[in-house]
């Protein structure tokens, strides 16, 4: 089969790849529908992270199941599916308590690169929800942003405490900060600030239900949403970037008592113990449980009360997958949805 | 009025100071049944933390009214009344959603020094709660421990979300530590575990209620942690020291998922933002907003439910200051109470 593989910073290549198959008896391997780049993929491809040898890319997967291994019971071929990036049995006492990113028994979907045509997934049973039916066409790009983008979004904004009455700032503005304003908007919330100095990224946050937009960044930043807020900062902030700068312009604009939500994979990040000690904010985060959420998040998006699959704005057959990441990198493209 | 203060690391003086008076119309002035010596105490008298000048010290105190501000209508002349370490108005967003100790007009009482005869306490109506009648003599030290060290502790319990059917660990065997225990205990905790290598504050923590002790430290300790939870790691973990070996004890000893509360005030730390991000936790704490917690804490200390001024087991004249100090210092003393 066809998948793109990352060989240095910048060099992806489409290239065929060993068929998958199952390899253990709670297997299932699936047919993508439609597969996308991450934001989390750039940081290999900008040379952040390390590259070990040429590396399958791709953990964000939404399909048809082919086949299935002894057993797997809960779903069987013929369904439409959509799983997270971890793979998670979904019992263990860490799944029960909604953390499946964290199961004892994890494993990453990343490894096996999931863009490309065909997909395994380990624990079949407790990582893959189905849809109903087989969706229409055009709910595909919003299955498949459930199964990162928005279930990252959702738990930030969970992770934040977002509810009715709040006041939320968004750090941010790639398509999990989108999607977390789409949350915030879901959750309740009563004002949503989101950050972003992007034209086409601000009317996207206004669409999905930011009433105010802040420009500036760093402590003007913070000093706008003090303004916003009598002085006093935001109930939640979701950061959905991982520098630095960004995770002190959340911390700083959460009001003491507040939460920061934080799903933006950490980069160099060192929080200094003392100014978080007298910000008095609550501070949670992490690998997004998507799978806590997607029963949920696949009604609302079945149900057509949303639509995060706008978040694409740039739609390539997989064999394009290199000028999908180049779109990326330099910001032309807030994401890409790739079609096998 | 004699007062304590400190000159210079290790060197605190009792000597004549000058008369508290009412400058605000929110003024109180007491009368000090007992005040003591914190652990936070310890940081400039070992020289860790800035000394600018003689520096009067103390900041817990429990004692009689004398006198009131014009604009000062919660309490009188004649009560016996706790308070905190951070004044504060009790009326602001901040302080109603329960984090007087940011209040939006605190003031630090430490700055005013409590280790005295008087002490003048801003904003009375919303710092100060008075006890349903003048307790009896030995409630006084219990008392005092709930203008601090006990509301600190319980703060840190509840930071931590430690309730019925929770695993809970203490890090940190000081004053603040051993009160997380009983806190924890008052809150429901199925399962405490202290941490703690001094049989003398080992025997303290099972008689607050802890059920396990751990001695080890650090890595060996989280292990440690880990064995008692079937691998998982606590649910509530209290962090009461404030250095970075603690810190990350304290991070690394809790489940994914699970609650973080820390008090200790924090040192030199720096959260490595990678480590964070994967280790799931929550994380909250910073200076206990004791306010929230006196009404509550007064009356289970004056039902006789709890005995926190165990934890006082050095008590001197106020004149002997410099001996209590030095008996915390070197560790012979959990915590000194003076009387005036």
């Amino acid at each position: 089969m066809r998948g793109a593989v990352l060989y240095a910073p910048g060099d992806v290549r489409v290239e065929e790849r060993e068929d998958p198959r199952i390899v253990e008896p709670t297997d299932a391997v699936i047919r993508l529908a439609a597969t996308c780049v991450c934001g989390s993929d750039l940081w290999p491809y900008r040379g952040i992270e390390a590259i070990r040898g040429p590396a399958p890319m791709g953990h964000e997967y939404a399909g048809i199941v082919e086949e299935v291994g002894s057993d797997v019971r809960a779903v069987q071929p013929g369904q439409f599916v959509v799983g997270s990036f971890f793979a998670s049995d979904n019992t263990c006492e860490i799944c029960r308590a909604g953390y499946q990113s964290s199961c004892v028994h994890r494993e990453p979907v990343g490894a096996l690169g999931a863009q490309a045509e065909r997909l395994r997934v380990p624990l079949a049973d407790g990582t893959l929800v189905a849809t109903p039916a087989v969706p229409a066409d055009d709910l595909v790009p919003s299955l498949l942003a459930a199964s990162d983008v928005l279930g990252t979004g959702w738990f930030g904004a969970v992770a934040a405490e977002v509810g009715p009455g709040r006041t939320v700032a968004v750090v941010g503005d790639g398509a999990v900060g989108l999607l977390a304003v789409l949350a915030a908007r879901q959750l309740g919330a009563e004002r949503i600030i989101a950050m972003s100095r992007h034209e086409p990224r601000q009317r996207l946050a206004r669409e999905f239900g930011a009433t105010d937009i802040v420009t500036e960044r760093g402590n003007e930043g913070v000093g706008r949403i003090k303004d916003l807020t009598g002085g006093l900062g935001a109930h939640s902030v979701i950061e959905a970037v991982g520098t630095q700068e960004s995770m002190m312009q959340a911390i700083r604009a959460t009001r003491p008592g507040g939460h920061v939500g934080y799903v933006g994979v950490a980069h160099g990040v060192e929080l200094p113990g003392g100014e978080l000690f007298f910000s008095h904010v609550h501070l949670h985060g992490g690998p997004a449980p998507v799978r806590r959420f997607l029963p949920e998040l696949i009604d609302l998006i079945c149900n057509r009360t949303i639509d995060p699959g706008k978040v694409f704005d740039l739609e390539l057959p997989l064999e394009q997958a290199a000028e999908g990441y180049r779109a990326m990198d330099e910001r032309r493209a807030i994401k890409t949805l790739l079609r096998p």
